[in-house]
Parts: structure tokens; C-alpha cells; sequence
């Protein structure tokens, strides 16, 4: 195992550990260069049980090394004083109150839960996307009763908005504002926990409709896409794209994949003519986000992949290339209504959720917002 | 058993009998009122077989006892000069010549294929949708070398296409011309036959691609979706929906579903303001195609069965409904993109295949249009 | 609808309505020649509601009027009083109490729940099995305290061994007493219920283990096959087949089928040499239940359906047959080990679960244990 | 890439390296850390073409660099007399000439087909269960006409037949001989390979069939479990367990998982009293088969890995486990008909397939019976 590059590890914890999110935490960070798993929070239910028998455990690898003797606590910020970095794969409902106390505490939270996406001081971080709202964490804390030192709560995205803005920001990049955008996607299981959708559900079958979904896709993309205003006084806000106002239409469905969020994309540019197919494929390779570029371990080697192939991607046979930390694009073609049309691949568990927290934290490590 | 409201058993004929859809149509046409199988044609290795031994029979209910005991024959017309109708579920491969073949020997010919949907003298009808187009047929016969008394090629749609022009239809009736749409499609695996798609591709995946689809569902629905334009010599055309231009951009997926094709529909009206969902809502409920007035016996009851719920239509559960011979939309609500968005089911063995062709022929009985 | 032989529609109720079997339970009984629904009962939470309010339908078929502006009562029996039979598709921590509360109020009571099978006194009676052990209602009328004059409970078995039993009754009463038995299942999702098996768990898999199902399939096997004895006071017990002691081996595995139980079967015969194949053939096509020869209208045309194909049944395209009333064999050859191995597919949504209990409500009307 | 011990590199080649298996010998030998690819061929349709242009490529991980450049040579031995080991991976119907051909020419060849799996004078060798079968080489070699220096045919073992006789062998190592075997199959889709089987037969279904298979693990059992008669003038066959015959019933089923085989097995041995269910765990545990002793770099650590969960193994959670390379097993306990019965998975298309001939041909290695 190697080191942080200045030769140390980094203590970090993992919330809701017991969880399919959590699950998914502690199989990458207990391969993870520099951190190294310090403390696990779970339910009243599962404290006090030694990991293996307070999980379920459901990856295809087997259960960590360096988590089979450790004991799960309540998610009670003392038992994570030591820790640099706290990922929070907790659900919902209990994400609220415990991401806002440990907060308190003055803890860095890294969180994959929806709670805190929409609150004015909390960046919503795709780290292939949009890196440089880390810059809102110092307001975040300042603004904090009392002002905070360290503690501050950084979000991902939802696991389909995450896959398909990577595309929408290289493309935005590369030939300026998008101006509308269309998106249906075909969403995995895994997307919604364990036991999650019950296979009656599901065999066989297509569920045109996932609570809360399209709304998230919507609104999300919104904040990610646009950038950080600055008031006279210096107040930061999020501008929600609003200098060239964006419409997105999403329609969610649950198809019978285990992982892998498969989305057919449309859009359509400010910017006439736009830019053709063969232009947007050159942009989508060349993109190369700060993640790379400042070194993050688990960033992908290919931010975007894009396929030739007429058939590609599919989730069964893309969706672990570069452990799921990158994105796979196909099928970029012009759209009779819009001006692109394309599909996007995005691992759900990986870049979708336990990556993309994590990857957040190697940038806020490697940009000294997260001193180790 | 009933029979033909002038009290006479009508003999048809079955082309590609030993085929996916030839399999259905001897299934529907085995109980149908007055429709009476008499010939069943195939290719030179099934002909001169009892049609048990000639058939991989797949279908879930037996094979129906009419045809227990007859004999396949190649796809000669000699053997169907008595049928009034002949159904053709032949491959494309072998449609093209087949089908011309059966038209030159004056059968009427109604095709699943799709060799002829192109022709400007074929009608490409959806029974539910444009019926009005069985009025090319006699020119269609007088343009013939030398001219036809009773043959002639008609031929339903693409089992997509067919799936979501009924609502689309249903629309314009109500609020005029639609100007933009598209579609996202999730098509069931029986779409492509048998074997048709290897298990080793469809299991835990989707495929977003399926050759020459989109452009199929892009072409075939300006010419449904168009009138039929007559010139001063009155020769007729079809405009392709040409007085209103429509742009159609079409994303087709196979997912692994069995029977039943989904589709995210997004539309915009030229009427400003457009319908509200509501409205929508309504109209489609209230459309009723000319095949239930004229009393076709294979039309569903509802053309158009709209889900309140908000997770409906789903293949699984709603593609029997009226044996697959209605569609299901769900979801109508405001795109923020377009007008409307919606979700439609259809079940392409059914109303995308076999019963499009066996409601064909029943206007075409009932209109006149073939003598009996 | 056609009526009882006598004339009468005979009220039955339903317990656990809005649940699977429940559902299962209204869908047949809404079609009924003479039972006729007349009061539906299910958990607190659901009492006061409206049927398609209290349920969350997920047959194939829309709800039934019959049922559509029907109130849901609470598993009281004053609700009940009217009901010839009451069914019970409760899940086994509500069965016992309620179905016993029920028979103490002197209705009769077909349970699909396993809580009573063990009961000396409750008969577990596959219809087209074992309708023999319909002698021993009176018994457990008179054991009773204080005595009943028309309530009991009659069980069927377990979906998997009702499947399977079938043809062994067949099978013993052409060749004699069976002596080993080894058979391994392969279970569909329908049979744990809803939401039941997690997607999670059985999309690309197979669960080789369902907690308690092979000790019921060892266990019922003996006393549906077992005959009853009688004591010298007249005091009948079952005998679990204890004069030609028979070992059973079940290796119960879930799959990702949604209807339908496919099992492998391998006996061995105490009579040599044992019969051959085609003896066996011969012997499943000729078995008559008495559930046929009396009449019962749910009863099917084939108890025991033989395939001659080699790669029949299968799950997907047999189990529908008959309306699941039937079981289908097929792949009937010699065992290396024991000495015929066959295949053995029942549906178990329908002769697994509610279609048995109606059979056995059918049987005991037919048979004057129960008087409408 | 690290050495073979003596620091070499050794050339091997595939045959039909197109398709499935071959995919699978190139994703495994590319990482090979003495094994260096130098030829493939495929049939004349491939042949001349680069390799990514001549395979629909279906692994999911890329196509190695290493053959990414490589053309694809028709099956002649000309073009692989550079390697010391030729793996095939061809269909039956071109297996039987072309492996004759190569070994004609004194090539080693590794065959995963079925032709010569039954000749006398060929080892069907199950590397983690008979390895000792190699001493029937020299003889091979011997009575070819003219006799051979290097070359010979080596086959490992139908897929399914793999996955159980490494548990019978550790079974038979450490309680002696097995008198019955009876299993019943749930097998993976792949394989049958590519395109192989229909989605329309597997989808929600179970196919309880699988032509020849039955018959393959009944005879191919007794060969590898069965150990190697010497005749007084030193000639040698295989026993076929006759000294202790053995009696196997196989049931084959094909499931819809895509990669793993998962059987139920119960076995009855000769010892009384049998062992208990938890002497054999602890038995299977300790096997070490020779494969690890020796050091083969592709041997598994645990040969059989034995769970005490309730409910494994499962395929989709323990498939990859080892890179496939062991088996798990799971549920080990009594058995009422026979002594003990247990689930057993293999990954069908590593150990069941491209891993044991390579494992085979690392043995043939070690052993010195090929010398590179």
C-alpha cells in the first residue's frame, strides 16, 4: 500500500457502514492508498456487533481485511474525532440529523444522501464535473453558528445525474451554454438499496417511474452546470446556470439491471451552428477534469470513454471498465429535434455513489480545503 | 364460433406460418369470428410437413387444433387462391419477392414485413390510427401491370411506430398538429424473433441500439401520422405530414422484458398555449378509432387505456390487457422541454404485430375494400 | 354465470385479501360457477377501505367488479357469518390465531397457511391428491370444544410439494408403494410472496436454500401420501405412510422465474423390478382424482399433463396451462440410482396455492362436508 | 510480468480464439506469468484479419494489447510450431480434425471440446482432481503413429462435471470410495456460448435440459474419479472406478445466470458409518490438490472454499471469487435418502473451462511432461 504523498495515512470513517453504500465504501477505501478506514457508524441495531456480523454482506469480493475485527458504533460523533474525512452512505431518513451533528463536531462530511443537496451553503460536488465549487466550503464554514474550523458537509450527486453531466460539462466546455436537454434513463436495481425493488417488480419488466427521480435529475443538474455568483459584499451563491437559462426534462425508468444507469441523452446548444458529432466525440476524449489533473488516486484514467462501436455502451459489459470511476458515451449522433443525441453509461455504486464521495475527498485533501 | 355477419366463414391464408408471428396469427386467427385459416405457407424445408412437425411451437397456450392437421406448403400461390385474405409473417429476407408474387396472382395481401412501407402506393396503416389510408388501394390495383381486381399489399407498421402513433393520433385529433417529438423506446426482446437476441447479450443488461430502428419510427410515422394529398389528375400521394412539418427523433433500446415495448414520449403542439395534461388525459380516453365504430371483432374496447396511477403502464402487467390489442399510456404530464410527456406500452407480438394485421383485414372486409 | 348444481350461489370469504394469494384468491373466485365473494377481510390497516384502495393489485387481469366497491373488514368472523367457506391466504404469523378464531365460530376454513398442517386433526389436502383425508373433518368437529356442527380447518400443502405429490399418488397407486424420493426445486419468486425476494438477490442468480421448505416438502410428503388409521375405539390418525416407511431428500433452491415451480424427481419403488418408463407414462396420462370424477368445476381436464418433447415442461410456456390447475411431467426416463427420474412443473400462484383450496371447498361441498 | 522459474518465456497459442472460450484463454493468458501469447487462430471467415476485426469481443474487460496488433491464422499447424502448448477453444464439429492435425504435427494440445474425451489413450484431467492422469501421456505418445516426441491431446472435463468431481475427489481422498451420486444441475447460460441460447427460452424461465450433458457427467465421472490399470505388459487404461463401481444420475438444467453453475449433490459412500457433515466440511477444506503443491501460478489457494452461511454459495455473489479458479461449496448436511448432500458452484467458464486447461498445461510444465 502506498502512501499519502507526504507519507501519511489519513484516518477516515464511514456512516451507515452496514448499508450497500457503506458496503461500497469500505471494499474501495480498504484498498485506498492514503486512507485508511478508522471507524464504522451504524444503527443502535448493528453497534456493538463486530462488522461481519452486523453487515449483510452482498459484494462479490469478501468481506475486508481491515474490517472483519472492528466493532461498529452508534453514529455519534466521538467515536470519529480522529478521523480526516467522514463518508456518510446513510439513507434519508437518518442522514439529516447525523451529517448536521457531525458537522457540529467539526468534522468534514463526504455524503452520498440527498439531505443537504439543496441547501444554499453546501456544494453538490460530481467530481469529474464541477470541482470548483469546493470554493463554497469556506463561506459554509464562516457562516456556521459557531464559525467552524474544519467541519463542513459536501454532497455527490444523485447516482443519474451524476452519469450524464460529466458529458453535459465537457461538452459545455468545449462549445459554451447548453441550452435545453432531454434525458430518459434505464436505472439499476442497485439504485435503490437493499432489499430495495422486489423482483416482482421487476423480472420481466420495465418500472416507468422512480419517487422523486426526474425532479432530482432536474433540479441537480441545474446547480452542478452552473457556477458561483458573487455578491458586492462577497456572499457566494450558486447561480443555477441562470445566465443562460437551462430547461432539462427528465423520465426515469427501472429496468432489470443490477448495476449500471444506461440514459439516452439529447441537447440542444446555444451556440448556432452547433457543434457537429465527430466535434462533440473530440471534446467528450479531451476532457480532462481536475481530478486528473491534480492526481486524485481513484479519478479514472479516461474521464469519458467514448465508444465507437453502434451497440455500445451496455451496462453488463461497461459498467466496471476503470472500476466504474469513469463514464462511457456512444452513439453520438445528430438528433433530428435538438442538435446532439447520445448515450451515457454511468456505474451507479461507483461513480454514481461511493466513488464520487471519495474522489471528493482526494480533492479536498489535494487542494488543502481538508488538511490531513 | 360466430360468424361473419353475413353469415359466411372467410378463408385466409398465412405466410412465414412456422415464424414468431406466424405462430400468433394462427393462435388469434384459430378463434376468430369469421376468419377461418385455410393455407399455411413456409419455407421448402417446413413444406410438405404437418404443421406440428414443421414448427418450433413457442406460443403458451397449444397449438390450436385447426392446424394440427394440416400440411405446410411453400409460399406458392396456388395454394391460397382460395383466401380472401393473406396474412404474411415472413422475414424481410423473403417478403420482398413473395409478397409481389401473391399480389401479382390478385391475393390481398396483409404484411408484417417491412418491404413495402415504403412503397408510395403501399399503405402503411395502423388500424387504430389510419384507417382512412385504405383509400389507396384501388389505386394502388389500376396502377398495377396489368391491373388488379382484388390483389394488393397492405402493410402495418413497425411494432414501435405502432405503439406510440395511437396516442399521437389520438392528439392531433384533438389539438391539431403535433410538430415535435420524441421518443425513447425500451422494446421487449420478442421484437427481434427467434432465437433472434442471444440471452448472453440481453440478461442483466440493455442494448441502446437496434439496427434501423429509430429511422423506421422517424420515417414510417409522417407517413402515418400524414394525409393523403390528391392531385388535379387525381392521382394520390401521401404528404408525410408535409402541410405541418413534424420532426421526429427517435432512441431505440432493447431491454430484457419478453413481450411488450415501453416509450418516454415527449410532444409539442403548434397550438399555443398547448393541452394541458389534463386535457390530454382526456382526449385519449375519449378517442375512438373507426375500427371499434365500423365493429372490427379484434378491436380493443379501449383504444387508449389511461393509467391514473402514477407507475403505470408496466409491461409485465399491462400487456394482456384486451389481449395486447389496446395501448397504455401513463405519466401525461407538462415536459419541460415540450408540451407533454408521457408513457406508452404497447404489446408489439399483438397490437405492434399480428392483431394490426388481422384488424386490417376486418376494415377491409367491413369497408368493402375486399370482397368475401 | 352458471350455478351450483343445485341452484345456489354459496357466499364465501376471503382472509388476507389484499395479499398475494388473496389477490389470487378474488381473481379466480370472480369467475366462479358458484362460489360468489361475499366478504373480503385483511389487517387493521387495510379495515374500512375499499378493496382497490386497501390492495396494491399486482394480477395480470384488472381487479373484478365484484370486488371493486367492496369494503374490507378486519379478520372478524361477525363479518363472515353468511359465508359457507372462508379462504385463507394469510401470511402464517396472522393465520394461526385468526383461522383458529374462525373455526371456533363454526366456520369452515381452507388455509394456505402451513400454521394447522401439522395438526393430528387438520387435514392437508392436495385435491388432486389426497381427497380421501376429507374423512377426518368430522373428528376434529367432534374433538372440538365445545363441538362444531360445520367449522374446521382443512390446509392444502406447501406449493412445492403440491406439485410434486401429484404424480407420486399417481405413481403408487398404479405400481404400489413408493420407498425413496429425491427431488431438487427450482422455485419462482411468486412463491415468498410480496414484496418477498429482493431483486437484489435473485436477478443472475439462484438462492440454493428457502428457510423451512425442505423439511415441509419431507414432512407433508408423508402425510399426504399416508393413508389414515383407524384405532379399535374408532380414533383415526394419520399414518404418514408408516407401513412402507418412504424417505424423502428435498434440496429446495430459489430461481428467477416468476411463476412457476420446477422440480427434478428421482423414486425408487419397493415392487421389482419397478415399472418402466413408459409404464409410468401411461400410468401420470390415466390418473383420475376423485376431484375430476365428481365434478368440481376447478378441478382440470388433465390432473397430469405427459410431455413427449425432451425439453418440456418449462416454466415459461406450461405453466398457464389449464389455468395452472394441472401439473406437467415430462422428461419421464430411467434413474441410474434410484429407478425413473422425471421433470415435474406446478404453477404455484394457482394448483399450488388458492386454486387448491378452491378445489378442496369444491370437494367438500361435492361431498356434503360442508352444506351450502 | 514475472518469469517462468527458469526466466523463461513460454509461446503458447489458442485455437478458435474468436470465440467464447477463446476470449477467455486470451483475457486469462494475457496476464499469464510465463505463458506468452504467440499465435491464434480462428476459422478462414477470421483468418487474415487483426484480431479485434476478426472477434465480437464480449469479456468485460478490453481486449488485451497484446493481441490487439495480432492477424488471426487459420488453424494450421504450420503457424504454431513455436509453441510449446496450444489451448483449444474450438467447437466440436471443427475440434475433432484440427486438435488430431496439430497433434499429428508433435504439438501439445490443451482441448477444452468434447471429442476426445472419451479416447482411451487421452486424459480427460480435472487439474484440481486428477492430475495423476498425466502418466497416460508417454503412452499416447507412444502408439501414435509414428510415435511423438512432444505431442499429445489433453482435455479437461464438461463444465458441469468439473464443478462437482473436485469435491467427490476430496471426498473419496478422505473417506474412500463414493457408491452413488446423484446431482441435479442449475447451469449458466454461457455456457452453451455464443449466441447459444435464445433470450426467449431463458428469460423467466428454466429449460430442464441440456442435450448430451446428462450422459457427459455420468461418463465422464467414472473417468476422472477412476484411477489407471497397468496389464502385466505395461499397457494402461483407464479404470472407470470399476473397482468400486460407481453409480451417477445427473439432472441438467439451464437457468438464467450468466456465468456459474450451481448443483445440488448428494452422495452415499461405501463406509459405514459415513462420514458426518462435519468430517466431510473439514475434509474438503484440507484438500490440496497436486495443481497447488506443485505451484501452479493459476491454482486457486482454497480448491474448495466451504461456506457456513445457510444460503450459499450463490453464483452472482461467489462466481468471480478466486478469479473463478476454485469452487464453493455450501449447505453440507445430511442427506435422508443417501449420506450427505451439499451445493456445489463452479464458475463454468474459469475453472469449468479456459482455467483448467490452463492449469493442465502449467502441470504438463511443472511435471516435465512438456518441456519448454
Amino acid at each position: 500500500m502506498s502512501k499519502h504523498p507526504e507519507g501519511k495515512h489519513i484516518k477516515v470513517g464511514i456512516l451507515g457502514a452496514t448499508g450497500t453504500v457503506g458496503q461500497r465504501f469500505i471494499t474501495l477505501l480498504a484498498q485506498h492508498p492514503f486512507f485508511i478506514i478508522h471507524a464504522l457508524g451504524a444503527s443502535t441495531r448493528s453497534a456493538g456487533k463486530l462488522y461481519p456480523k452486523a453487515a449483510n454482506w452482498k459484494q462479490t469480493t469478501p468481506i475486508p481485511a481491515i474490517v472483519r475485527d472492528m466493532i461498529v458504533h452508534e453514529c455519534d460523533p466521538r467515536y470519529f474525532v480522529d478521523c480526516a474525512a467522514v463518508f456518510s452512505g446513510l439513507d434519508a431518513d437518518a442522514a439529516g440529523d447525523i451529517e448536521s451533528t457531525f458537522r457540529n463536531a467539526d468534522l468534514a462530511v463526504f455524503s452520498n444522501a440527498k439531505n443537504y443537496r439543496r441547501d444554499p451553503h453546501v456544494p453538490l460536488i460530481v467530481p469529474l464535473a464541477n470541482a470548483s465549487h469546493l470554493s463554497m466550503i469556506s463561506q459554509q464554514r464562516a457562516l456556521h453558528q459557531p464559525p467552524l474550523s474544519k467541519g463542513f458537509i459536501l454532497t455527490n450527486a444523485n447516482c443519474s445525474t451524476t452519469g450524464y453531466v460529466i458529458p453535459l460539462v465537457a461538452m459545455e466546455k468545449a462549445f459554451g451554454p447548453i441550452e435545453t436537454c432531454m434525458v430518459t434513463t434505464m436505472q439499476a436495481i442497485s439504485g435503490a438499496g437493499y432489499p430495495g425493488v422486489s423482483s416482482l417488480d421487476i423480472l420481466d419488466n420495465v418500472v416507468p417511474y422512480i419517487s422523486g427521480e426526474e425532479e432530482k435529475m432536474e433540479w441537480e443538474t441545474l446547480k452542478i452546470l452552473g457556477g458561483i455568483a458573487e455578491a458586492d459584499d462577497g456572499t457566494k451563491t450558486f447561480d443555477m446556470h441562470s445566465r443562460h437559462p437551462l430547461r432539462v426534462s427528465a423520465s426515469c425508468n427501472r429496468v432489470p439491471v443490477i448495476d449500471g444507469h444506461t440514459m439516452c441523452v439529447s441537447v440542444r446548444f446555444s451556440r448556432r451552428p452547433p457543434p457537429s458529432p465527430q466535434q462533440v466525440r473530440e471534446a467528450l476524449v479531451a476532457y480532462t477534469p481536475l481530478a486528473q489533473t491534480i492526481g486524485c488516486p481513484s479519478a479514472p484514467v479516461h474521464a469519458i470513454f467514448v465508444h465507437e462501436e453502434p451497440d455500445r455502451p451496455q451496462p453488463r459489459l461497461d459498467r466496471y471498465y476503470q472500476d466504474g470511476a469513469g463514464v462511457s458515451v456512444g452513439r453520438v449522433r445528430q438528433c433530428p429535434v435538438l442538435d446532439i443525441k447520445f448515450v451515457v453509461l454511468a456505474n451507479n455504486v461507483s461513480i454514481g455513489a461511493a466513488t464520487s464521495s471519495i474522489i471528493n475527498a482526494e480533492l479536498s485533501i489535494l487542494k488543502g480545503v481538508v488538511v490531513a
